[in-house]
């Protein structure tokens, strides 16, 4: 056993840290005073129309902070998903920063599908320019009248018509439909309802100027759009693609879907404990500067013990995440069914725990928008939903474990 | 002892709740439409838009279902803190019905500041148009400066000059300041920083119309802006109001914001009671209405287990609540602070604990404002905070504890 | 609502707290002494070898604190189960000192299966002697070899056989078994397997000295006789009985299990209640009085929060006991199983928590009997499993719950 | 990053396991029944008494299975501290089997002492026989006058008094104090309580036959003896030794018991990791073996979710300790303070809490002697007091974290 990054890896992370000193700190601290002044109603952020935001992105490309998280050497950067997890956790410190390094979600998860799942032609359409940071993608799962957890329970219809493939039905929690440069959504749905249980689902690639394509609105998560890339409820009325643009076969969308979802939910986790650092960070420095009582916050109560606490979750849930990038690595997604289960549990809730103690420290400055407390926590709720709720990944490993002895 | 609410209590109750179904429930649903065709930016709610609000309050008003919350015969109704509690409750299951009953915070407990603490001429001028849902008001005593959470931190400054009397400083987190009927501030300041640690206080009547009176901005909590009242910062520079807006004497203040909180935190924990159970409530059909892996949610893991939990915790924190209230009655604020600081931490933690976990079962929906799951949980996570932290309440129980034995 | 004990309430708990204090203190500080020397094995305590016990025993008796648990004016003091609930938590301060007032489990339980079910007869030859303390008695429903939570398990057998009734089986877990005067067992078996499910059931008088009882060891919890009276496994083979020793008819065991087990299981929470209040204060006081890194403990870390939570914990579980109570004594057993429930399943949690605190504040001394803590702690350990596991009364309060709405 | 054990733990780990297979699960079992027919009064077990012990330790002698914790490849089998970790483990999976290993506390940290801090004369007199498992020691450090977690309360003196040391003061859980063999105290006390406050304590050797030594008696813990070795009261009645047996220097005593603790702790977690995956392997066992209200226990209420729960919590605990044996083999245990505190945290409480959740499924039986279970908790709970209380360690986890920001 060995805890010391590679070499590689901590290459990267040099490289990295100095250029989120040099530039995301500062533009994290620009923006949210930019936003202040710009966006007085507050339903959507500026972040997008910040004028540094494309200077960020051209400077991290060209320093080789481009699609890190791609174990590809001529598309990404060869690193594996062990060597991503310090980077995804650096850039998790400062909340969207992983844009900039064209390694946020869902484009990540949808670049993985297209290299691992598309087609040499899907591949050049669409899967380049999304390492090119050109466009941006949706990833369209979970549906509104049914229970999305299970998968079976999908009811959007994809079905061949000659030379073209029709879709409908209705989706939300589409994450990124409100980015400007939204162009491409993965659509996951059923072909043969009378197959196998996990072959009956299919995805294909639709454009989101396709006709039929109705964006129904935006979605509020606890009152706000999440933005600046948002979720979306859309529906897919008649939509009509060609042929082409299904990946791999009718019915092999459920074995993507598994593919899909292991490096996607490792990526959160890994960013969750990067924001839970900063958010303890920001507790112990707000809570040493601060008095009451006659004392600094960190001296008064069971503050001191808070911090502790927090110390030995957020190190616990790095060991996990960390091993299970490296089960990963060794043996594949399929046999760390468990250990992706068990982080995708832990780090969102730890980001949770520590984002909810900070608040405290902070007052009720830790609710507003001057500090970026209320984003992780935002964060950490919807991950405890989103790429299936914690209640199910808990189900998914006493399966596991009950195997073992029963 | 007796469990069984009194008569008076039961008849209001019984009245309370014929009016809920037939028009507060119905007004709920129907204005959640309304929001989303009229407000698709989402940052401020179309609630005071509403075309059916005011006829509401009418309606409440006439069936004297107005001002339950004051102890007052004439003025109120009559109720003891302990007789409101069921009442409270019942208009805590939908979010902000409390204002239709003019029973919302922070207007109650300024009311009872001008009830206990006003002059007649005070009462004239500003308690009558608040009980008569007229105006609105704030309560400024949060500082951005400062640690308030030790009200002897506070920084503002109440001078006397002449027949005036001269505010300056900053505030912020005063709720309901982005209600259109705002019209008072109540603002708590030091006049005398020389004089014993809770002799400096001074609090003073300031029309928000008033010159100097600026406000800074609205304040996201979460994002959003906590609509339909909100959260301000406001600055009073140089501020002048006629001596007559003063509050009993200069230096008294301390004691009147220990008087106002003690009612105004058990108000909003009773209204939380009322929340938790219907965000169980929501939890319980929906878990029964919704099928994954072959079963209804409710069947699936540790849900029905979680549910019970609930339960429990929503009947201790009911019972906590309850008592704490006779207690106030019975001998008084001052006697009743461990009870008061108890309900205050478990009331609002029940809250977040079981809308958490009702958002869990209603999947992406729970955290969009397409159910009252969100506003609930703010509505507890911004009372962790708001008149006083959790754990300034901890610290208050244990001091009291240790000199029972130390 | 109310929450002031009834006047007979207040007279009761004023003479048994005179008691406690002149006689019970003393003799718990006592009697330590007298183990540790007597006992240099601690594998069985001296507590019935004391020579001041039956002293004890007399003088309570005399004052009229004795069998204060059955509402009956007679045989009883003619308290409610509300009444009692002061009372039985002011006993539970003192490890095992409701024995002093012949208010101990499992002979309360028995004790009301007599008055309730038994007929006269019956009632002069069990009830009589254990009303006057003179014999002692156990109840054997668990057995070894099937999860007995769930009664329809259970194996033994009660059968008729001409004028006697026959029984076979094994048992464990009788509480009391080693008591010096344990002379009855009250034997939950089946007769009639082919029945409906819940008619199944008989319960049979059976004196310890009949041929075929044979007691086949006493178990050890945590590795200890949970001395006194501790726990024991007894097997019946072919036990003979006259037929008068049936309760009430064949086939009714399973009724008169759960008229037992509703107030049998209150009377332990109240106890619960009173050893968590004095687990506090033997914590509170430790820390005030012991010193590290120059401070007392209480002013240590979180040390005073968690003296404040374990407060707050305390009072919720009083209260929910006496709803609770007041419930039973309102509308009876069978209206009350989702508070009976709860408190079974919080008052327990809160005792081993509490104890659990107080046993760091002690250090290395808590775990030992030099305090009473250790003995607290069983207690609370084997309550969440005694009379039905948390678990089982989690799930029945979830399905109450599941029924208001689905 | 690598968690693949070492070649040589492997290797280790693979014989080690097949030794506990041969030899110690069946001995468990054998011993069980043993002690249940020849220790009637189960104040002590019959461990040692066992016929079989001394053949098993024999046998893992000679197997290359004996003091496996000392890096010295001589003297143990020079394995690293992570090299150790999964064989601590396996060890831990069955309660006291360490012993068989000659790898149990406290003998494993007083060898160390002198290995680390002995001179050769001491080696060869002490260390040797100890080594051989010929010599049994134990560690008197906690006093029971003083709160003993801070060491510089303690009282006992240990002075020079010519060619002599003379000792006195009263210490008390004096762990493996009730072992046959024990032979060897190794005594912290202070010398010259006027110099720095870390340069006052002394380390001595005292033969436990030397005159003056008493053992005032066994210390019960959780009314039981912590059987097979106990926990003692011993005091010191001016003791006198050679000045031979003085550790290191007059005030090197403090610096010493740093060193020894480092190990000693991580020792303790590891083995607590093995004992809590027994205890959910037992759970899971038993719970798909019986069956309650029709189905297994494992698939009733919040079961499942718990063993799930339990999985992700043994394998964050076990990532945790092998991180810190990773550190203290790179960087030193002076080094490794966070670390070191942290698992000392993290890894009892995991262990209380799995076997809490045991015991549970278990029923009744779980807390008897037929199951490990009652052991297992036992030693978490005492372990959460051994070698510093929790809190103490939750305070040098955030004073070392508020020095990196504060």
């Amino acid at each position: 056993m060995n805890f010391r990054p590679s070499e590689k890896s901590q290459a990267y992370l040099k490289k990295l840290k100095a250029f989120m000193n040099t530039n995301v700190y500062p533009f994290e601290k620009e923006w949210m005073e930019f936003n202040k002044e710009n966006n007085p109603d507050g339903h959507w952020t500026t972040w997008h129309e910040h004028p540094k935001l494309d200077k960020l992105k051209n400077e991290a490309r060209e320093q080789g902070l481009w699609n890190l998280f791609l174990p590809d050497e001529q598309m990404g950067q060869g690193l594996s998903v062990l060597d991503y997890a310090p980077l995804a956790e650096e850039m998790g410190r400062v909340y969207n920063s992983a844009e900039i390094f064209n390694c946020n979600a869902p484009d990540t998860g949808n670049m993985e599908v297209l290299y691992h799942f598309g087609n040499d032609e899907q591949k050049k359409k669409w899967l380049v320019p999304l390492l090119d940071g050109e466009m941006k993608s949706v990833f369209c799962m979970t549906e509104p009248n049914v229970a999305s957890s299970d998968a079976t329970n999908i009811e959007t219809s994809i079905l061949p018509d000659g030379d073209e493939i029709v879709i409908n039905g209705k989706k939300w929690w589409a994450t990124g439909l409100g980015h400007p440069d939204a162009g491409l959504a993965i659509v996951m749905g059923k072909t043969d309802t009378s197959a196998e249980k996990h072959k009956q689902h299919t995805m294909v690639l639709v454009p989101l100027k396709a006709a039929g394509v109705e964006i129904k609105r935006m979605l509020t998560t606890f009152g706000a759009y999440d933005a600046p890339a948002g979720h979306g409820e859309v529906h897919f009325n008649n939509v009509r693609v060609p042929k082409e643009n299904l990946i791999q076969n009718f019915g092999s969308g459920f074995a993507i879907a598994q593919g899909r979802l292991g490096p996607g939910r490792i990526h959160h986790c890994m960013r969750c404990i990067g924001a839970a650092e900063r958010a303890l960070q920001l507790a112990i420095i707000r809570s040493g500067t601060r008095k009451a009582f006659g004392k600094p916050l960190a001296m008064l109560g069971g503050n001191a013990e808070r911090f502790a606490k927090a110390r030995v979750a957020i190190d616990q849930a790095r060991l996990l995440t960390h091993y299970a990038a490296w089960k990963i690595d060794q043996v594949g997604v399929k046999e760390s069914m468990t250990e992706i289960s068990a982080i995708k549990v832990v780090a969102p809730q730890v980001l949770q725990d520590v984002t909810d103690m900070a608040m405290q420290i902070h007052g009720g400055g830790g609710l507003s928008d001057d500090f970026p407390l209320s984003s992780f926590y935002l964060q950490a709720r919807a991950l405890r939903l989103a790429d299936g709720p914690d209640e199910v990944h808990l189900g998914m490993i006493s399966r596991l474990e009950f195997k073992k002895y029963l």
